[in-house]
């Protein structure tokens, strides 16, 4: 099945570029309702101690997984790809995230518009909710990648 | 002149551990007032287009840098060394961030109580600020380390 990631060319983003090998690569999935990412922690992503998820990864995974989504919803909405960018990202931690196992994040649109969308994500380890966030998408021109 | 982060013991954070050879190690310097802490960023820690830094370590760097301080602060007010974690992470895109230059970023306490601390954030490229962000920081028990 081809991740949302698959249809960006030219992407080199550290958290979802193809285009990155030392970046996250993230891959996304939507069923137009729901848009899930799978990821599975690398052991230098951690937090202070090394069991837990560190923080700023989690804000990545969210921040990415909603862009790419947010993304996506434009395309479909207009027919046409638009490059978006992150305008306002909010992370609530709820939790600390185990690093020895995968992550799961769920996203969902809460308000498309002309230019903008919302997006509202939540993270679970082991369907337990540890993180939550909210992204502000923006769609931009091209003259922005150039 | 010793940095905030070098009063951490055991820390492998992937943002500010001086234990995680893999991670940003970033340093910041408090004169109890701003808090500053300057970085280059990577090339690959780049956005799509890969001449600006990526929103994630963006957001990375305003997590850890206000954390540290906020850990300073309470250092300072009570006399001993206590552990914070990130309960809420925002952050602000303004202007893509040029990834060939460092980055200086400027925090400050906007209020600190007995558990929790509010931190700003200000990151400059060049002078011009690229992004903002607020960070609320809270103290856990020293078993959330164990």
């Amino acid at each position: 099945m081809k991740a949302l990631q698959d249809d960006m060319p030219d992407n080199n983003c550290y958290g979802c570029g193809p285009n990155n090998p030392q970046g996250m690569q993230i891959k996304s999935y939507w069923d137009g309702e729901v848009s899930r990412c799978t990821y599975m922690p690398k052991p230098e992503q951690c937090a202070g101690p090394p069991q837990f998820v560190y923080g700023g990864t989690i804000a990545s995974l969210i921040d990415c997984h909603c862009v790419g989504t947010a993304m996506a919803a434009f395309h479909e909405k207009e027919g046409k790809r638009s490059w978006c960018v992150t305008g306002r990202l909010i992370v609530n931690y709820l939790k600390p995230t185990p690093i020895d196992r995968p992550v799961e994040l769920q996203a969902t649109i809460e308000e498309i518009g002309e230019k903008k969308a919302l997006m509202r994500c939540t993270m679970y380890s082991d369907g337990v909710a540890t993180a939550e966030g909210e992204v502000i998408a923006i769609k931009v021109p091209d003259s922005w990648r150039s």
